[in-house]
């Protein structure tokens, strides 16, 4: 088994679809499994006039059959209802020539070549991320059956800071998920929506930062043993691959820049009663060392950038006739942070999975799990 | 071509090897090439005896023939000087059983199995990251040959903050160069030294943050197109997986989170004097929009956690007995983040030469190279 | 770039879908291009009820806008008329039990732990090749603006083994294209039909041999690098991956065991005349020499084994009762040989369109084209 | 972990070195375990001067720790004795013009500009093979310890075909691995050593047939998943890509083209006395329905070439002056079929330890060991 994951389709086109390979046999699955996940990217304070009109839904096309995985990579497909005319340009089209700075649109057609920045957005727009959370609560079912749970939280936009501690109790996490910011401080919730409001008003849009956390993850997970089966590097690299994001953090992160040692690592303890014997009273590190979970939750924060297109828009050029000029304006939000919270909790999930079916190999869940367990014994002796 | 690298060989073997696949043939490349980047890699003021011991020389196996690469694999080899006995135990050998805190230690014996800590730190050792510069290097000549450039700056340490301009002037790289912690603010670095006395005479150790940046980057690098082909995930994979960075940022990175879009995204100039037409006058993306590059330097951010070796150690528990102790001392340096920087150019090199062997193809160095310049004049156009 | 190719679906879920990276802009592409291929995979003289159900047809889901491509992934899709249901079990639904021999129905009910065989076949199905198929027809296209263009012909069927030269002039190609078995020489191929009758009489089964052919291939794809690099190695994995297939062969393939070197090797000439200077007056290498081609067509044979699935069936072991019995009867056909064919068009154009792609880089096919006639100007030079 | 292997170095450098990733902790493996076979590589009738100046030992120089493996990477290196000058030309040095028919050297001197073949046939030299041998000697010793074997035979050479059964009995394997030319049939390899003989007077070479077959393969290994995780494609794909290799079977091949299904196919067996439980009386699909092991040994055939250097050389072109003449003759082989069988079984081996490695997944030799006894005991149930 190779455990792979990618999406194709465009934010106009017929839909966005998501294949993954790897999925053991046997793993009941279905639109239930993955629809709240879709329900959840579209919520949020802050987002713009297409939420409404989506209401997402899975269809799977392959990989499943009578309600259970059959080994057979999945394919599956959320349709876009707010579909244009694709196939051939409208009496009226306009190509957009007007370039976004922050997006995509100016790299993109240089790099191809094109005249019409359209080309360029329509694979680069953020919709394609609803594959990517389709295809995540597949890998989230799997990992559910492990014991492990991905979640997300806001922790600042457009600069109010929540004050949430290190460790969230399950209160905290039961909040954040009943909150329209995803923020279980309550009070900076209120901040942050007049933020939202006041950079609406002013044509502007707001970014912010994120915490994703994976409970209940086994320690052994990831490998030292080669550059690009680190389990960090792994979750930053797809955690950056998400649009808009332009920092990531295992753990405390960039902190470590301003404590010795003595306050970065994270004292080794054991008790015969904790799942894997060893533990950590604190848990600076992220859960990960030298690539390899550590049997700690699993955390990793991200930055996500202001929506790059502006109601007030920025200063570009013509990629046409080369002169000065305002940015496109194409219908959009004005803060997305908390949606890239459930779609970050995607990303962590397949990569977290992925770890897991290399760990464990197996061909069906059955086998999958016995092979868990016996290495959970062993661990314990 | 498929552009890939790895490295083998643990810290007391006889070497460290790397792999490099995707070299075009035709470039002059020899130990002359590689050799001073080996040395920058060993300087640094707060390192420990074995940077004296080793004086790092590249040995070429494969991929050269009278100076030039051939498209065969590069092969190379650091042999490691401070060898010891590795092929049978010592007759007083004792197995290493007090995992240290923030290394790889503890992980990497549940996931192996090993009762002998060193079976994990012998590859887990950044030992390895010769190999990685090494390779790294025969990618900057490369670069070299179309007019990039990846240089790195201590940014921090140990809490002391440099005051650097975002955009460092030929003078201010001169400076980090001659600087013995690679940072060109001469009284933050008086500030880091004292900071680095003073954690070595506490038993501590410190990290830090670097910038590293690639100038001459051509826009139109990496894509958008699938979420493991941007360039910034790739980049932030890379630099993650480096050993103790728990923090990368692209561009401003975190900052972010704090300003509206309108103080984020980098207006849009041109200029027909200018190498692509297209310019910014800010850089606070980093070079990279939507996974691509967009003609300005690539910058991005890392944060280095204080090394896990500390002289007064950390609580631990025995791996064998399961009773609480110190962790292991193994011999260490206190402050490693100058070496990390010139590690970080070595893989920054790597994934953009990857990215320019993607977008050019070619087999041959004149190949690659007309196909370059025949790039760049269509975008004039 | 990086090009690969995937499908999934089953045989009767909703359809089957394929996903192909690696495309350049720019290329008019649609279901003209793609419809011609699925038709001509569907006929066949010997095949059974099922083709004349299914009529496919492709929908593009992303990749292409307003009719070329865009350089994101092309995802694609071919629906299953012959649907059953897929979601849950029919009332009266009994699981298969009895496997086939020479089919994947006993090792994959192994492999996964299934005790309905069914969830092994649907997928093993030679139904998944309509998607490989479609997305061969893509690559075709994208050759075809090279002058490459790939054929296949029946060799044999059935031990009846047709008359035909190693050069085959356009005047035979066309009377293969013809054929209902895709056999260009007449009198073997009413031979063939015999056989087929024969075995349909017999309740049996038959194989045959193919030969797929590009023609306009240039000089210098795939490499000799690496063992993973060589292009015949690639191609032999693709065909031998292909339902059904025991034998691959490039160029005269076992015949090298029966004749010295002086008789199997191609002389090597030159003539300013011919489009790459360098030529052959024989190709029994069948276009690669060393993994690489040399500018003859590449030339490959494959052997198909006769349809697993009997009239009259084998003796085979109830997988639930473990007692004997006869193995299931599915609707199939007598013999496929025609249509393997032109799915092995289909794997041999996506193996050299990612050659292609490789050597000459490029995110459009403009820049693309460009790189291309560069380099056949340097070799001539 | 990712099971990968590759190799670097040319036949007049240094060293040829090989790597292996996804090795699991724990095996014993050291030089004892590779250097039988390095020899075998080395020994056959019909073999040039260079075979009796290398005799070729391993050295390892990652991987290994006290003589076992730790999960890190796999480095080794296999000295090359008959050096030659390779850092800068020798005064009198000639570049090498005369391109050999057969071999890669004007495909490659193409591909890559050169105007010496030299640079192009350093690295395609059989040497390189060296390295694999001793790569999959790392393999084979971790299939030992699941009772896979695999071996090899020649069947034919110069057209003299040996008499040997499908199923070959210990004795037969014996007397292969005791004869020159790996041949167990004792008249045939009289008659093959005449025919080598006769091609040496001719100043020709010859080619020939080998079967190379694995022994104690359980069920369930590989794929039908997708086209790239088929076990006979991948196998396939590694067998083309050796030296001189022109077509490649899955158990009887092309013979499938002239016997109907029920002749082809392997009725299913069951015996509670039996490994697997179900079993074949005969295995003529060589192990693999639907690119999965079925519990039979997994059979492979292959044709390899007559070697291109023949000592009475063939027409060719001065890639310089473009004027024909006479192929280089380069110190070489009359026939290598012989080595070739030893070279297969290195990649076959490598090819079903991943394959075990994908299935059974795990970090060390007993966690592996663990999943694959738990496997084998819940097929049985």
């Amino acid at each position: 088994m190779a455990w792979k994951y990618m999406t194709a389709g465009e934010s106009h086109g017929p839909a966005v679809t998501g294949y993954l390979e790897g999925m053991p046999a046997g793993l009941a699955l279905g639109p239930a499994d993955v629809d709240p996940d879709l329900a959840r990217r579209q919520v949020g304070y802050g987002r713009g006039a297409r939420m409404a009109i989506e209401k997402d839904t899975v269809e799977f096309i392959g990989g499943i059959r009578f309600g259970r995985t059959t080994g057979a990579p999945i394919a599956l497909m959320v349709r876009n209802r707010g579909r244009e005319e694709f196939t051939s340009p409208p009496k009226d089209y306009q190509p957009l020539v007007m370039p976004r700075p922050g997006h995509t649109d100016l790299a993109g057609a240089l790099k191809y070549g094109f005249k019409d920045l359209r080309n360029v957005l329509e694979r680069a727009s953020a919709r394609e991320t609803a594959a990517r959370v389709a295809i995540g609560a597949c890998a989230r079912k799997l990992l559910h059956k492990f014991g492990i749970e991905v979640r997300s939280v806001v922790e600042e936009i457009g600069g109010v800071r929540a004050d949430i501690p290190e460790k969230m109790t399950a209160t905290w996490w039961r909040r954040a998920e009943g909150s329209p910011l995803r923020c279980p401080d309550q009070k900076a919730e209120e901040a942050m929506k007049k933020a939202i409001n006041r950079a609406a008003r002013d044509g502007d849009t707001l970014g912010g930062r994120i915490r994703v956390e994976a409970f209940g993850v086994p320690p052994g997970l990831g490998s030292n043993s080669q550059w690009d089966s680190k389990l960090d590097g792994r979750l930053a690299g797809a955690l950056m691959a998400l649009p808009a994001v332009k920092g990531v953090e295992s753990g405390i992160g960039f902190a470590v820049c301003r404590r010795p040692g003595s306050a970065v690592h994270d004292p080794i303890y054991y008790s015969a009663k904790r799942p894997y014997g060893y533990y950590r009273r604190s848990n600076r590190a992220g859960g990960i060392e030298g690539g390899i979970t550590n049997g700690e939750s699993v955390r990793m924060h991200l930055a996500m950038k202001p929506i790059p297109t502006l109601r007030r828009p920025l200063r570009t050029v013509d990629i046409v006739s080369r002169k000065a000029g305002k940015a496109s304006v194409v219908r959009s939000d004005i803060c997305a942070v908390p949606a890239l919270g459930v779609i970050a909790e995607a990303v962590v999930a397949l990569e977290i999975a992925g770890a897991m079916r290399e760990k464990f190999g197996g061909d069906s869940l059955q086998e999958m799990t016995a092979n868990f367990k016996s290495y959970l014994k062993r661990i314990r002796k």
